[in-house]
């Protein structure tokens, strides 16, 4: 008998996960070891000319109340009723996998408990990094590590802005208005530009690799809408590329420092050549030193090639959890505050300062220079006063 | 009661299973679910200052014969007595992870059947790209995916050489010696520089994805030995890094297409930033488009780390055939001959020969020049022979 399955919302991810099941079904088949379709689609808009019209519902109840429902693939977006629906088709043995990294970031631990006692699986590779292979990865191929850093390149939108500025010295605000002409920023562009979207991606990263849900509320994010073209200019002058960054790092005493920040990003280091809207995740390891994951980060078909990988892997792994779970956190004493962020620092002074720093770099917009000196956080914001520097950004080590 | 495992091969790779394994033994087992320990190591040699002398033995048949063992880890490198010791722990319904290019290339499909017939799983997640993940994301997480073509750079010691010809100006023999001063190439480097390892591992990706048998006989394969600092050179003006690279791609007639040769790598690529020992690989898809995937390809703790993430992955996956079978071969017609090759060429003319290519580099070396035609092989052979080249050179698209 063949597995079926069901797609909750019929948007670009949703309906992504359709288009590709349907067009390589015969290769998925072959893969899952079993005959696989598609039952349901859950959305609440019509769709009369859709071919697959016959297999829309706007009642969730039929699909959580269908027992022949094995698996299911979440495309909704946003907590609620995601939340509902998926906790509802986990309570029943129904594997869930989702793309929806907002779910994952607040709700994580809650879900892949509730999937563990069920026997079933809740995955989320879609959630981070679009089309890339990071989460399995992390937890199946890099099992045997012990894992000291994870930083990456986790949201397409400001990376292509980035590229733009960096590229065709495009100031912030009409690179901005190109990414929203092409689609890659959305009218309101906030949760992209202000680190929110990494925020969450980090989140799951952390929260995954270090055992313990790591919520939003609690990551320093800066986004990059305040970042200046001269510094993006005058960083290339020094040898680096500004990124903005997501990472978390293990500090000496134990506890984890995840952030979202604008870095530089040294040419040598292959993160500095991520350009447009391309992710890339590098994990850093005891035993492999470090690797790094690149894609694209987001888009219908990148995103729905991570959700159907889960849902293949669900029909493999049929009454076997495989999911990696976490436990919840009562409070966050194991993440680190931002003070205990160290690293070494670009600074920007006014035109014409005084600078005896070695390298420095002077130009109309200012005088700028790379400390020699790794510096803390409040280190650096306290020399930046000192200096009154008009900039102070920290560097990927 | 605690999984055991069994090390076969104590040189460089095995100890590094053994080292990686107690450092971080309380993370694996639980990410394992299980407890585990290393009950054997197989080894001819003596190590009577080892900390793990008392796992020591000389004679297969103890870890063979002995039921308690569920799991191995085979690291001896080479083709015999590898494969009639891996396919007797296979029968014997014990799961094997490997690290030998050399025993899958030539015997996977063999081994994979054994694995299947057995209710046991053969991994070699190792054999390829050192401490990369790539066999698993290419047939776990990409598998909603048609791929169309992977390739990349899967040999460090060839990476290394043409980096120091690159930046440093290095001509090919001194870059070799250093090389082999540093360890990163063997004393007769052949299996490297001429290609053939990259061939085992290109051999490994094409059967995994392909789903048939490609042995590295029906493989075109062409080394660095005879390339030319002046070509490197003139590369670079051009906008062109030259690499190794290893690929395998889908042609229309449905025939796949195996090759190692050097290739031009444009800047604007990610893989021309992958520099010394590092390896990449790109794959493309229909549905993620293309990811890459990079870290240190070879090494004592990067590749110990894929052979143990294999183990982990066995004891997880207890009584459950994960491992991703191909068939075997009988003939090679489904492999298309290297003159169906196409794509860009670099050439090499004389110095001061007649050239009205555009955007031609003209130096004491001779003319350079990238065609903005695609070529099959045979036809930039031709043209080579016409017009009298010192060197013709692929491009990477």
């Amino acid at each position: 008998m063949s597995v079926k399955a069901a797609v909750l919302g019929y948007g670009v991810v949703g309906s992504g996960v359709v288009e590709l099941f349907y067009k390589n079904k015969k290769s998925i088949e072959k893969r899952a070891g079993k005959e696989m379709d598609i039952k349901y689609i859950l959305d609440l808009r019509d769709f009369p000319d859709s071919p697959y019209r016959d297999k829309l519902t706007k009642d969730f109840n039929d699909i959580v109340n269908d027992d022949e429902v094995s698996v299911v693939a979440e495309c909704m977006g946003g907590v609620e009723p995601a939340f509902t629906f998926v906790k509802a088709c986990l309570e029943k043995g129904k594997s869930v996998s989702t793309s929806n990294k907002e779910l994952v970031a607040e709700k994580g631990d809650i879900l892949l408990k509730t999937a563990k006692d069920n026997n079933c699986n809740f995955f989320f590779e879609a959630s981070v990094g679009g089309a890339i292979p990071i989460i399995r990865p992390l937890h199946k191929c890099l099992a045997a590590n012990d894992i000291s850093r994870v930083a990456g390149i986790l949201n397409g939108t400001t990376n292509f802005i980035l590229t733009k500025m960096y590229n065709d010295n495009m100031p912030f605000d009409t690179a901005l208005k190109l990414a929203q002409q092409l689609g890659y920023a959305e009218k309101d562009p906030t949760a992209d530009i202000e680190g929110h979207d990494a925020c969450r991606k980090i989140c799951i990263i952390s929260s995954l690799v270090y055992g313990k849900h790591v919520y939003p509320k609690s990551v320093c994010t800066k986004g990059i809408s305040s970042l200046e073209l001269c510094d993006v200019e005058s960083a290339e002058v020094l040898g680096y590329a500004i990124k903005l960054i997501a990472s978390v790092t293990r500090l000496d005493d134990g506890r984890i420092l995840p952030a979202v920040m604008p870095m530089l990003v040294p040419f040598d280091s292959i993160i500095s050549g991520v350009n447009d809207v391309f992710n890339a995740v590098m994990v850093y390891a005891d035993g492999i030193d470090q690797a790094m994951f690149y894609g694209r980060g987001a888009g219908k078909l990148p995103t729905a090639s991570a959700v159907l990988g889960d849902v293949i892997n669900s029909v493999q792994h049929d009454n076997t959890v495989d999911s990696q779970t976490w436990e919840p956190s009562d409070d966050d004493s194991f993440i680190a505050p931002i003070s205990s962020f160290s690293s070494r620092w670009y600074f920007r002074l006014p035109a014409g300062a005084e600078c005896s720093a070695e390298g420095a770099y002077s130009s109309e917009s200012g005088v700028s220079f790379v400390t020699e000196d790794i510096l803390t956080y409040d280190e650096a914001a306290a020399k930046a006063g000192e200096l009154g520097a008009k900039a102070f950004i920290p560097v990927l080590e």
